[in-house]
Parts: C-alpha cells; structure tokens; sequence
C-alpha cells in the first residue's frame, strides 16, 4: 500500500527497476488536455543521465500511452503510462542479495516483505522509479499552464559548492544549458569538476535543489492538515536520497527575529504583495501570491564502488561490501525535474480541488 | 476541507481560537485501551505557557472527553475531546481585521474564505489550535507505549544559541526541569536570558525541535508515498510557523560524500544495527530498528508589538501596524509537546496499519 | 474507524445513544452559507418520535454549533454539532448485556471490539446515531439549495401497504402532514392503523421509503467506482435496518426486456429527456438529469417486547429474552428524514467535485 | 476520479473497451502469495462469452503481469495487470457517436467530459471495464482463500424464471456446468431457452445473481459508514447494469414483522449462531459468521437490436437508431463473476483492515 498520491488528481505508481516496466496511473485529468506521448517524452528525457558523474545506463524509454488519450486529447478517463525496461543486468544484485548495501533500503525492504521483494536493480526503491512521477508531473505541468502557472527547479549546491543566487529570468533560460541544472553556469563548471573528482575515488557526493512555482492564485492549500507545505514535502520526500525540505527561509528562520523574518505587506498595482519573500509565498498553509520557494536536500548517493561494511543476512556475520555494476556518483541534476514532477502533482491537485479546473457540467 | 489526518489512526481537527472550543475527534483508536481525562491533561499541560517569554494568557484548558470511553476504557469508537475556551478578549482583532499581521495567514485566510472566516484570535489559524493535535497525541502515545514505542521531543537551539547534544537518558530526564524543554540545562537558561532580551525589545525569536522515536520495529512505512518522512513531515508541517523538516543528517547530508554519510551495518546481540544514524533511523521511507530522529525549524513568532508595515484591505491602502495583546515571544517550548503528538499520530497509525495493533477477532 | 463519509464534503460521526452526547462533524462547508442553529433544528424534530408506534422516549433535542460557524455564516472551517443525551435509563441493557438481541449488533459488536463496546442503548448501533447524520444532512440540504437540487422522501409502505403513487408536489405537500411521512394520506391512516395493531401484540414492522432528487445537473458522479448508486447506497446502508436499495426500476428490471426497460430520449424544451426514468435519473454512474429515484427497504425494528430465543455469551447457555423500554415497533416514518440526509450529503460531495460549489479564489 | 476502490487493498481501474487495453493496479497484496498469470486467467475466462445468447466477439484476452511479481510470488509491490484489446470493431459507435442509446451511457458521459469521453465500445463504460475487476478478484480469492474465506456467486433469475434454491454444496458444484452459471440444472436449461427466444426478436432480458460469502470470521467491517453492506454495495454497483442490491431478507424484509425476521441465536459446538439468516450474515455492518448473502438485480442490456427512439445531439432533433454490433442479450451469466470479484475485493480489504493479513515485520 501507499502507492498512491493525490486527492482529486491522483497518481498510482507501479513497476520495478529490473522488471518488465515503470508506470504510473494519473487519475483526476480533466477531459479535452491536449496530450501526446512527445509531450511526457520531452519531461521523461530531462532524467536522463547525461554526463559523467551519472549512470552510463543506456536510458532509451520511450514513453507509451496505454489509456485515458483519444484521438490526442484526454478523455477524462484514467491515463496509463508505461515505460519499458530494457539493457537490464541484474547479476550484481544475485550476488549480494543477502548483503544489503549501506543506505539503501535492501534491508528494511527484505525485512518488511519477508525477503519477498524485487531486490534486482533495488526493485520498488530504484531512483527509476520517479521516471514514474515525471510522467505524471508532464501532464500536471501542462493542466498548470492552462491557469499560467509555472514550475522550475534547479541545482543551488553540490557538496559544499553553492551556486549564485539568480532571478526567475535566469533559471528558466539557463537550466537546460548544463547537465548540472544549474542557473549559476559558472558554478556548475566547478560542480561537473567536483562531481568527477569525486567520482575518480569510487565515491559519491549530496546537493540541494531549489524548486520555485510564480502565478500561483491566492489561498491554495487546505488547512489545517492538507497544507502546501505539507503536501508538498510528503511528496518530494518519495524521492529518494531526500533528506529535507524547507520552505521560504527554512531552517535559518530558526536564527532569527520576528523583525527580521515577518515580510510587510505592500501594493504593488493594486495587487496585495510583500516587500521580501521569507514566508516562500505560504502563510498559514496557503499560497499567497508570492512566489512559492522551497529546497530540497539530497543525500550523496548510497551505492559507491569503494569497500563497506555490512551483513550477511543470512548467516548475520559482517561481511564486506564493493558494489559494480552503474551508479551515478551525484544524482542532484537526474533529481532537479523529478522535484518539478512533484511540485506539479501536488499543485495541480490543489487548483482542482479549489475548483479552478472543473469538469465540464451543462 | 482538509481538516483530518491518517488513514486508520485518523484525526479530524475542529475548533478556534476565541470559539467556543478547540476539539479533536480520533477515529480508530483500538478497542480496550484505559484512557482517563487526566491522561490527556497531563500532555495539554506541557503545551501551558509557563515563564516570562510565553503569552500570559491563562489558560485554564480542562480535557473533556464527549464519546468513546466508558468506564474508563476506550470501546473502539470515535473519541471526542474538547477543551473549552475562556478567558477570550477579541477586541484587538475586531480593530484590526481588516489589517492582516505580516507573517501570519490573516491575508491568505480573508482571501480564501471570502472574508467569512474566523479572525479572532487567529481563528483555525491560531497555535492554540494545536492543543487539540496534543489531545489526540496523548491518545497516540498511549497506544504506542503498548509495544514499547517511547517519542521524546526537546529544544535543540534557540535563534543562535545551540545546546548541547545529549543522550536518550538526559533528555527523558531534563526535558521537563525546565520551560524551554531543553536537556541541556546550562543552554536552557542562556536560551531564557535570550527570550527575555528579545521580548523587552518587543520582538521574538525562532528556534529548533528535535524529535525521537525509540524501540520502533523494523519495516514501519508505506513505500513509496505513504513514507515515515513523507507523512511526518506532513504531519508537522500542519503546526504553524513550522518552515523546516529534516531527517537525520538532514540539510547537512547535501555537503557530503556517501563513504561518510553510508550508515555502515554490524550485528549487536544477534540483531543488524548500523554504526551511525545519519539516516535518522529511516531508509527507503522505512523504520530500520535505530532510533528515528528528526529536525524542525520553527520560525520567530509573527505577531510582535514593534510597529509593522501593512496594508488595509479595504482601502488598498498602506498602513502600520502594531499589535497587542498576549504573544509568546518564543513559541518553540510550547511547540516541544505538540511535536511529540504529530510523531505519535503519525507513527501510531504505521502501527496499525502494519497490523501491529489488531483489533479483536475472534 | 470508519467513521467519515465524503470526498471532498466529508462528515465524520461521533457519539452514543446513551453516553455524552450525539454528534458529526462537518469538513468541506463552503464559507459564506448562512447557517443558524434553528435551521438545523428543524431537521432534527422532524426525526422525533411523534405518535403511538414510535419510542415515547422524550428527545428534548437541542442542536448546539461547537465551531465553524460566526456571527451567522459558515466560516469555511469544520462545523461541529452536537446533540446533548439526556432522559437516559440503561437499567434494562445492564441486566441483558450477555444476551444479544436477536436482528441487533449487539453480538458482533461485543465480539469485534472485545465486549468494551458501549452497549448501553446500543452505544454506536442505535438509530439515535442517526440524528447526527441529519444535522449534516441539514448543511446539506442548504448548500444544495444554492443551486436549486432539491431532496424529498417519503414512506410508500408499512408491511403489506403500499402507497400510490404520488407526483412531487404531491410529496412535497403532504409528507409533513401526518406522523407517518407518506403523501398517500388514505394509505397513511392505514399504516397507522397496521403500526398498532402489531405495536399491541409486542411486534415491529418494516418498510420502504422512496427518495428523490430533483433539479440535478447532468453529469454528478465519478464513475467507475464513485457512482452516484455506488455512494448513494453506501451511504444508505448506513442507516440501521436498511436492507437493500434500488434505483429506478430496482429490483423489478431484472425481469424486464430491454424493449421496456430503457428510457428513450426525447427533447423537451431544446433540452434532451427520457419518456420514462427507468434508470432512475441515472446512466453510467451520473446523474442524466430526470429524477434521482432510489428505495430503500427497512427490515422491522430488531427490539420487540415478545419474547425471544437468545444466548448468554457467557456461559453459552441458550436462554429466553424480553426486551423492555422504549423501543419503535415501526421506525420507517422516523427514518424518512435521514435518507434525506444521506442523500443529501452525497449529492452534496458529488457537487462539490464537480466543481460546482467552489470556494472563493481571487 | 473515482477509479479507485479499497482502503488497504486498493485497486485502480483503467483502460477501455475499443482502446490498448483494459487493466488493473492492485495495491495492498501482501508480500509472498503465489500468483501466476493462469491464476488470473482462469477467472477471466468465466467471463467470456459463452453461448447463443452472449455477444460472439471473440475475446481472446491473455492476461499479462506488468509489475509486482517476482518469481512466482506477490513482492508487495503494486500489481500491475493487462489484457490488451484484439479484433475490434468501432465503425457502428462512428456512425452513431452523436445518437445516444437509450439505456447507455453514452450521453451522461458526453455530457460530462464535454464529448472528449472515448465512445468507442462505450469506453470506460462498457461491461468490458469489468474484466480489470475480474482480475484484481482473482487476487483477492487467493488471498482470502489463506483464511478459508470462500466466494460464491449464481444466476438465481432470469426474466420472471426463478431458480429454485440449491444449497451450498449444489452451487460449488453446479455452477460451471452450464452457460447460465445456475445451479438448479433444470432451471438453466429454461433460461438458456428464455435467452435465445428473447434474442430472436432482438431484444434483450434481465435477470438476478446471488452473491454469497463462507467463513468469513466474526467482526469484519468498519462501521458507522463503513459497513459490509455499504462497501459491497458500493462495489457491486460499480458494475454496469446492477439496479438494486439486497441482504439477506432484502426487499422483503419490508414486509415483514420483527417476529418473523430476527435470527435467534443459538449454540451450535460451542459456537454462537443463528437459527435462521434473514440477515445475510451481517448485524450492525459486521459479519456474524454465517454465510453473508446477498442478491443483485441486473437490467435487460441496454443496447438491443430493435428500432429505438433517441435524439441526434448535434441537432437536437428525435431520431431513430438500430444498434449493429456484437451485443450479449443476457449479460447476467457473464457478471456472475464480477459480482464474485466485488465481493472478494471488498472482504479481503475488510480482512486486512481487521490485522487478519498482515504484512511481514519482525
């Protein structure tokens, strides 16, 4: 259970790293969107392990609509999407199947499903397993521009190299240009550096992504439980090697004054806005016009060439542990559309449960 | 909407600020489980404002249980639990509604709820709505404690000011000595003489909690959405001023290599552990047998007496503000408790929902 | 659990018979309806016992609002309601708490909740249960009238004795007419006539009430599984003695030919109609415009004074039971209000989805 | 929305009829049940047409495991079940796309998604869907089979022929023997004849099946709202053609005096049960441990062959239509295991509520 998200707009995700496929279910699309297999094609490629510090995995998915598309609009019915497996080589993971890798979940998975799970390619706790929610999140993204509101997540910090702050401007046209995902492009030169250097000792390094979402309506979110925050960080933390979320100021807000932290309300065209951004365009739950800010920290990836120590299940001695086979040394650029995909879900579930994207009813 | 939480646990949150009460109903509470008023008092007490930094409202908050117990044993029904109000003076909020506190939902409240919303004193947005979250935590905790599940919560850092990392032991024993509910007692009186400071300038100051579960077994969670960090940080995100939630290494984790972050695994006493706990006790979004530990950030209160810049919602104009009445200065001490009750529902119902906590059939 | 009904209209039920007090709370009330304790009171009287065949217990019912309600508007927060037990004497539950009734769940309740369950009454299992279902089903009625859905039931057989048919205005004019809530006012005096003579031989007598609703848009409803039969129903049947439900045809349409059954379509008014509404207002799962038709049978109330083979759970010994106190020996003219309430309440969710009664966004 | 169903065994809907495929996600099986894909096909072949009086498209389906097996064994991981579609038609749904077919879906549906809705084979609106339940249902009797927990379902009406009533050993036993899957040998003989009389003149004909569950345990259900009677009934009705669901004495327990009604309990080897079952097995919303029963009513299929009045919905003008294609006269047979299937999914969702299956945690 727990493979679902959503209220009114809801994703089911399925499938497995080795297996026959990765797939999600979006249920909750209005009818009449516009959608072509291109158009998640185009999200679902932004995953794609493109540079060194990543996965030499050859990731040729071709997304397919198996429901709920006709003639090249959705029906309002359920949209299946799949991606097949292919270029799989488990042998690895039959080797050291009773020795769970450290920080990976192949021990709390073989303790919870009695040894039952798919362990091959990390099964159901595969990174690969998000190109599920980018699906999902391609469609979502496009339901948010019919209301004009925009999603962008970039790359702010690999290890401790911490990129410029840019505008909106600059994200949006410099994301793309790097295979780091970052807006600051004379950072990600240092972060590829650093990424292989890192690489080169067989180890692996952590990063921060920042997501921001501009034209949201005022008052989405549905307190006092279902709150942008919370809904939010529930589900950026499916994504694996998350570690934290923090909104507008986060946790330096915690050093600080209420003087300093609280943002004044001014007009700006008639428009109720405020002077700074602390609140990351959420007080009480509920967007507030500003906008919405938050960072995500990601923890160097678990599977790393150099020796560990770990367990032999079975015979419960220590044991030590080299893991081959593909690994990306620093998954923070692979994760930035996944955080889109997200923020998009959760947003597009917000706006339709508002009433913002009604079903047409005469 | 919105206004519930948990699946088989389920809360549903009811009541304002300056209403006729602030109430709680919990919904699958097991069947047999001795539960008096006083057991429930005792955790609202700790929420109590108890020293120079916290509002001086009194309140003289009596739990009143309204359904599911009978003769001192819950009957598996719904619980209801209601604190009344007194002691209430609105006047300030009727002279200023139409001026919404920087900080605080009072705009995104008027703009989502068409102005008809409950202002006085916050309405649903107030943090005395977290009683009511304390009063089903009790309940939580209650039942955790039938398979030895034990949650601690305590203050770790006051604006600047960090204490001292310390053990299980000294936190279960000195969380209570002090009303900062912090184990480390040198820092717990720096943090009183910083509070003080900051209140004389009719300011306040944000601060950070630090969340525990000890004695958890190992697979609690429900991959790949329904995660232990997903829905506790979803959990806590519904106490206001909340603007971070972190596991384990946390933020930090994004600065490091795996080599240093991997929690390594061993045997001790037939059992797999690992040797550090940067994890937070979580992999894969479940419980792995370590403790579980977690981070909130909790901003500086909003509403201070200095003079603030806002606007007049009728008028579209710019106004000041200043606002009075009783504030805390502080919040994070009060909010201690109600972190403990947001890990409890949310980890009671994992319980459950792994079957650990059947129900009687027979 | 189990205890909430509603997607995005969700009530969630509390209270005993016999204990505190009977009570729902109400999540997902747009803001802005006018909203007065009286309008809900006149919902709940109609719910009283009225004349010879009903309980002469005394339900000197006062609606109280706890929260979600100011200066005479809905606030967009929960609503609590609540109905103060009082006149209450469980002397005869006491001294039969080992022998279940036979048709009660009295059994299965002991059983599943480990004999904790509140059994004084009934506890949850008494009809009384209902009274909160009509405070939410009041709220209901009002949102609906905003858009014009108007609902109506009315009883159409007591045993043996069936109604004639009626046209709406009809129904709407003379259910509150007489004690027994049925528009045929020659068959009414019947069915009282029948309800005492089975009243003095110490039997009971079931029933069927007819629900409609008129005014519906085209197209409520979220097939495949959330259909309107499928909520509506569900939500039915939470009504003790409910027995089955049917739809337009119902029952009989099993022995019918298509040629007969289906409704043709016609235009009335540049509007598509059916000739008949065999299908109840309903195609597909949503609502097609014409009439919402349902039935609803009420098995004969379960508690009669003659005297009945049981068991003593106990010493699992067969033994004689006699029931005293106040009980219906009919509960259908009772139970005419909360089908009401039901679907009410469900309409009312299913509009909500549809977008149709959206919160307030600027 | 709505095309999920369940709480801890949840399964999702998708596909449609003339579309890739149908299919099914299953969430919530527990981890380590053998499953094969002949698992499954076996109950999907009950569903295919068998005889003169059923639609001849020749349903080839072979049902393919997409997710969440490995090795023969469930991994706890969602299942991702398909049958793709093969050797269809949709030219006739062309030409007649904008005349509605009285009985049908086709103009709720055209309604609601704003003619986006694929009409093709009526979509998701064809009886079709239900092969995706019949599948998860396969799931769900394997599971419930590891508690003894049997479902049993049989054609008891066809028109005004009744069956006559076969006890328990008579219907496992009879079921498969015949077409009409009516367990009275000599009553089936007369249905098949009723059917291809009925199809001759190019009508259509309904009919009732009745659904029964053995040795269920004691307490299953979550009331208030969450009865066996309110969850099955919120199932069956999912299916298409189902206007009216009974329990026990159903219908005609309105009829009746309470006298003749109630079950008396006795003893029975030290068991506590009833004499006689008019209440389906289920008091309060929860099992009492006899069979639980229950009785569907399914309409005359809606698309017959004879002239029929409806509406052309482009010009608002009445027109004729004669429906061509493959069309079951009788679809009663084929929704026997539907009905088997509804009743499995919903029980085994109940046994898992109730902690009977849990999940592996050590």
């Amino acid at each position: 259970m727990g493979n679902s998200i959503g209220e009114l707009f809801r994703i089911t995700s399925f499938g497995e790293s080795h297996g026959r496929c990765v797939g999600v279910i979006v249920d909750g699309c209005p009818a009449g969107l516009a959608l072509q297999e291109e158009d998640i094609q185009k999200e679902v490629d932004k995953r794609k392990p493109g540079f060194a510090g990543t996965t030499n995995r050859l990731e040729r998915d071709r997304v397919e609509i198996y429901s709920g598309v006709l003639n090249g609009y959705t029906t309002g019915a359920p949209i299946c999407l799949i991606l097949k497996n292919e270029n799989i080589n488990s042998s690895d993971y039959e080797n050291n199947r009773m020795k769970p890798r450290p920080g990976h979940a192949d021990y709390t998975a073989f303790m919870k499903y009695g040894g039952f799970n798919d362990y091959k390619g990390g099964g159901r706790f595969s990174g690969r397993i998000t190109a599920g929610f980018v699906m999902a999140g391609a469609i979502a993204k496009l339901i948010l521009n019919t209301i004009n509101v925009e999603i962008l997540a970039h790359t702010i910090q690999i290890g401790e190299l911490i990129a410029k702050k840019q505008g909106i401007d600059a994200i949006r046209n410099n994301v793309d240009k790097n295979h780091i995902r970052c807006a600051d492009l004379d950072s990600a030169r240092k972060m590829v550096a650093l990424i292989e250097e890192v690489q080169n000792v067989g180890d692996s390094i952590g990063g921060v992504i920042e997501g921001i979402a501009v034209n949201l309506p005022v008052g989405l979110g549905e307190p006092v439980f279902d709150t942008l925050e919370g809904d939010l960080s529930k589900a950026i933390f499916a994504i694996p090697a998350v570690k934290g979320v923090e909104f507008g100021s986060g946790m330096i807000s915690a050093t600080r004054k209420g003087s300093e932290n609280n943002d004044c309300f001014r007009i700006e065209n008639k428009r109720v806005v405020t002077r700074t951004n602390n609140s990351g365009g959420i007080l009480g739950g509920m967007s507030n016009g500003m906008p919405l800010e938050l960072r995500v920290a990601i923890k160097p990836t678990a599977s790393i060439s150099q020796k560990q120590q770990t367990v032999d299940m079975d015979s419960l001695e220590e044991v030590e542990l080299s893991i081959k086979g593909r690994h990306d040394s620093c998954i923070v650029p692979r994760v930035v559309v996944v955080v889109e995909a997200m923020m998009a879900i959760v947003l597009c579930d917000f706006a339709i449960r508002a009433g913002l994207l009604r079903r047409i009813l005469k």
